[in-house]
């Protein structure tokens, strides 16, 4: 038997530890459309099965979840564990770190899920709890906390947001009818349920093709949800969305982006607007993903038509599809679901991974990753 | 309360009852491979809820599922019930009326899940049953039996088999490459579970653009599995099949459907020919699908192109879609899964209804209903 080494990822976790472990993942999930652009963090403290307190991250600005989650444990937190979906902060951002927190409180020991990327912090907090006596382990369930935080781990690793193409289908892969009718070929059930995908996104990005072609309004709208509003993107090389479009309307904050050549006029007084250069079949996509980057946003959902949504797919950007499939057929002259580049060799295929599927509604729900 | 009428479907089964009848119903899936064009039956005798005797029929001309139960029963028969998937025969076909063992047999209760709709049959063996003193039942886990032998009761009923098209296509939903390849979209695992759907089918039925591209075999090849052969069907109105093609070679029973206005030559010599009168964009279908009940040919499995396939989409004849979903994308210009006539109006979309779905190896199944 080896001793596991606190300044690596442990094995040696208990069956309460991760079932400890899972129950922070999903208290952190519940801030999932509210603490953008921070990550969902999620911390339970408990003194061996007993939980004695728990909180989450709420929204940026806020308390941190260790903060709730000691305030409920009071004098209960001495000698307890406290399992955090993510290290604990260290340095003075809004709040005061969290690592002080922890010390103060007299916790026994620290199981993170994951080490923060975000550079004032990686591995800092983790010293700083060891210095203080603090048995401190990490990695536990780590591939969840990813997969949870993968906008904001998207944005801090990789410098661009996390993208995800929502999709809806008939069973034969049409998106609308030749004529350009597209509503609706899902149901109530998965229409709603893309409301609910849209609020965990921190940007909604379209097409100009879809917004001239359905004025779609792109809030996410999720009954009694407390929603941060994702900002709404729109790729408008000429600036041809009409002035009564939904996209439009100032009700939540809008971007255009435009080809330098486009000036804006009055139509779009209530957005924002910025031009990018000119990249492979219009604007420059790796671009305005960087820039979306910059400006905190992690998750990105495009709700675009075949030309967009095949773009991005045939240059590298997307990360998830989320894929509606009705049961319906629409035959061969319908619109296809992706304008990708002619294949003539099947060991060129755009290859996916099913990471899960079910039914909602009538219609059939697959979620699939591209790496 | 009332008390069930016993001439009609009765509602008063116990939960005995309904797991006695759901085994012999997985009993009578053990001929799906060899009953035709017998339907699959099973059969279980039991005491209260022990069982004494099961039986499932195995092969046309053999025993019947009644008769294996009777004779593994035997004595402890006296008193029990018999639980069948389908009426018993009340006829001497190959071999001797069922109802004449139950009742020899000494069963207090028969309860059945189906009538048989076979002319000689339908209802004439309840009535010889209750006349010898057998209490008799039906209506148990019908839909299930009517499911399972689907293809034996469209048949009798519809007079034309049930149709099953199975296709394979990738997430975007196209069946081959825009220069035809299509080997391999879906993996190993799909592919071997197309076999088995192959092995209950009574006939495989493809078009000559799947014959001239992919020259298929389309045996079924189930390891280990005693499978009758089905019946290998091909429209080729031109009989453009070239001689070296899989399907010529005699190795089981193979059917060419042709145009009067073309000869079968030496080609043809190991197959049978059979010319059919002009249809809607090639053979007629419905002509074709009468011939192949009338051949006592109750499922037929279409494993054909797009043309093909859409054709029968198209005229309102398939019953079942075996879709197999490889989470690759393949992008807009390759080939579509089914060529149907444009759609102008949403509300005319042909509508399935999805009646299971699940992963095989890598790749999603669905299964869709038409009706
Ligand atoms: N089924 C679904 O889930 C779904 C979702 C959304 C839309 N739709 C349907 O899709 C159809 C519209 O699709 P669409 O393909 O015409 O439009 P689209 O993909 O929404 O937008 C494409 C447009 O975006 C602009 N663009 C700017 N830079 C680009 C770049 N680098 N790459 C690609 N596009 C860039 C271009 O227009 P500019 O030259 O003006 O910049 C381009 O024509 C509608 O019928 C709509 O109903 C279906
Ligand atoms: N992904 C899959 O599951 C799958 C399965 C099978 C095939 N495929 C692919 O499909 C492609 C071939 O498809 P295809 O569309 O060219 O051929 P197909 O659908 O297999 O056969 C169509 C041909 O059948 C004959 N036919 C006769 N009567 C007909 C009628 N009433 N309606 C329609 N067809 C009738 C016609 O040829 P005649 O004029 O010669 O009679 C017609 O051209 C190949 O690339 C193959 O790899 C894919």
């Amino acid at each position: 038997m080896t001793i596991p080494d606190s300044r690596f990822p442990a094995s040696g976790f208990s069956a309460t530890d991760h079932a400890l472990m899972a129950r922070a993942l999903r208290l952190a999930e519940r801030g999932a459309y509210t603490t953008r652009p921070n990550p969902m963090v999620g911390c339970v403290i408990a003194r061996g099965d007993e939980v004695v307190g728990e909180g989450w991250h709420q929204r940026a600005g806020g308390p941190h979840a260790e903060v709730f989650a000691l305030r409920a444990a009071g004098e209960r937190a001495r000698g307890a564990t406290a399992y955090v979906t993510l290290e604990p902060c260290a340095h003075h951002g809004r709040t005061p770190p969290c690592v002080d927190a922890l010390v103060d409180s007299g916790v026994a020991r620290v199981v993170a899920a994951l080490r923060d990327p975000f550079l004032t912090v990686n591995g800092a907090g983790f010293d700083r709890l060891r210095a203080a006596g603090i048995d401190v382990a990490f990695g536990l369930l780590e591939a969840q906390a990813r997969e949870l935080d993968r906008g904001f781990l998207s944005r801090i690793e990789r410098g661009r947001p996390w993208l995800r193409v929502k999709l809806a289908m008939s069973l034969d892969g049409r998106t609308a009818l030749g004529n350009g009718e597209s509503k609706w070929i899902t149901g109530e059930a998965a229409r709603a349920d893309v409301q609910r995908w849209r609020a965990r996104a921190g940007a909604i990005l379209t097409g100009s093709g879809t917004v001239l072609a359905d004025d779609p309004r792109l809030t996410a709208r999720v009954p009694d949800a407390d929603i941060a509003p994702p900002l709404r993107v729109v790729l408008d090389r000429h600036l041809r969305t009409p002035a009564a479009a939904n996209l439009l309307d100032g009700s939540v904050p809008t971007l255009c982006f435009h080809a330098a050549s486009a000036t804006p006029d009055a139509r779009f007084a209530r957005v924002e607007c910025e031009p990018l250069p000119q990249g492979t079949g219009g604007l420059s996509l790796a671009v305005a993903l960087e820039h979306l980057a910059a400006r905190d946003i992690g998750e990105v959902q495009v709700e675009a038509g075949p030309t967009l949504a095949g773009a991005l797919f045939a240059q590298g950007l997307v990360d998830e599809l989320l894929l509606y499939v009705a049961p319906v057929l629409l035959g061969s002259d319908a619109r296809a679901l992706l304008a990708l580049p002619p294949l003539t060799d099947m060991a060129d295929r755009w290859r996916l991974r099913m990471v899960d599927e079910r039914r909602v509604g009538d219609d059939w729900r697959v979620r699939c990753l591209t790496a």
